[in-house]
């Protein structure tokens, strides 16, 4: 699956989002009617061209039981959203649960303790971690929390792929670089100072300062 | 200030915010060193030409009494963090506050009532909003909050700009149309949903379900 080109990947992200929220042929009955590339790229802006270029990469990413009906990934009849959806699913690799952790529980990593990404199987929150032990001991949480000296042993015990940094900026580089030597393979940094990790470890950016900043230079008179 | 070209006000932007808070020019005595364009170069990666002619542009939205000093802005002496940051954020229309209040107070939302955004003065929390008057009564917060019907009354009242979105995906678009018909120009939408507004209202989306699924993507075997 790593021989998708990233702009397609982006672009297939998209449109699974679009496919499965806001798209008329998700309201359709059962969802079983065919959705044309015509109208794909009426839902995303793109060219039909590009759109049955990226939705005929799937087909070189699924296992062997899929290549059976490669004529039904080509094909001018359209494809539904209920058979794309798990195609790109499987295509990017988000198809079985990835684990991940929230790394320090204010105010923020605590929110998101109870936030529930997606339908149940696509993420799996597997722990929390804090140096305050009194949080970690009250703190209400659908998944266990631990103090910050457990978590590379929490960690590597189950695999945890995925971490949420919620820790304050000032700390937020050395409890980057733990959860890095723990194994963690990719980052989302709430803190707002810019990581500097091995290139191996993904790491991507919230920042709603700055997002509110840009917001303020956008609506200036 | 609108001459400033967009591309040009994202970069001035990241610099303002690498100056403030990342760059070694930061840490300096008093940060009262010129910084040259060439260690801007390194900091941001972009041309020490495209980092002078953005500098450059900050020359045309001065007022009259900073014109005095036109050859500092250009010269290849260098900029101190000190004068820079002011200079840029006056271009931005960063140096006024900004009042911003928060509709929608569930567990991100009220999270978000007790994040202090920058050094004071830069944006100003006046008010929170959720239909659930028990939130409203309860909550700890730094800025008064009220019952959602009082909304409309309220932004108008303070002039408030800026909105937090943060209510549940279903009511996003419904609350969304409220803020713009009470004079919001600014909407950082946190809800799953893409919003449907008059245009000469600034959206920006924080995803961080999409953002979640992005990284899982980067990180596939």
């Amino acid at each position: 699956m790593n021989l998708i080109p990233e702009p397609t990947k982006e672009r297939l992200l998209t449109l699974m989002r679009l496919l499965e929220k806001n798209s008329p042929a998700a309201g359709r009955a059962a969802g079983k009617t065919a959705v044309t590339s015509a109208e794909l790229e009426a839902l995303t802006g793109w060219s039909s061209q590009t759109i049955r270029k990226d939705i005929s990469c799937l087909g070189g990413c699924l296992g062997d039981e899929s290549r059976g009906s490669p004529g039904k990934l080509g094909s001018n009849a359209g494809y539904t959203a209920e058979n794309l959806v798990p195609l790109i699913k499987r295509a990017l690799g988000l198809d079985h649960p990835r684990r991940f952790c929230i790394a320090g529980l204010g105010r923020l990593g605590s929110a998101y303790l109870n936030v529930r990404f997606f339908e149940a199987g696509e993420f799996e929150l597997c722990a929390g971690f804090d140096t305050n032990v009194n949080r970690v001991e009250i703190l209400k949480s659908p998944a266990p929390l631990y103090p910050a000296y457990k978590m590379e042993e929490v960690i590597r015990r189950f695999s945890i792929e995925i971490a949420l940094l919620c820790v304050p900026g000032d700390a937020a580089q050395a409890v980057g670089e733990r959860l890095a030597a723990a194994g963690i393979r990719g980052i989302l940094n709430f803190a707002p100072v810019a990581l500097n990790l091995p290139p191996e470890l993904a790491v991507r950016n919230v920042n709603v300062a700055d997002e509110l900043r840009a917001l303020a230079m956008k609506i200036n008179v």
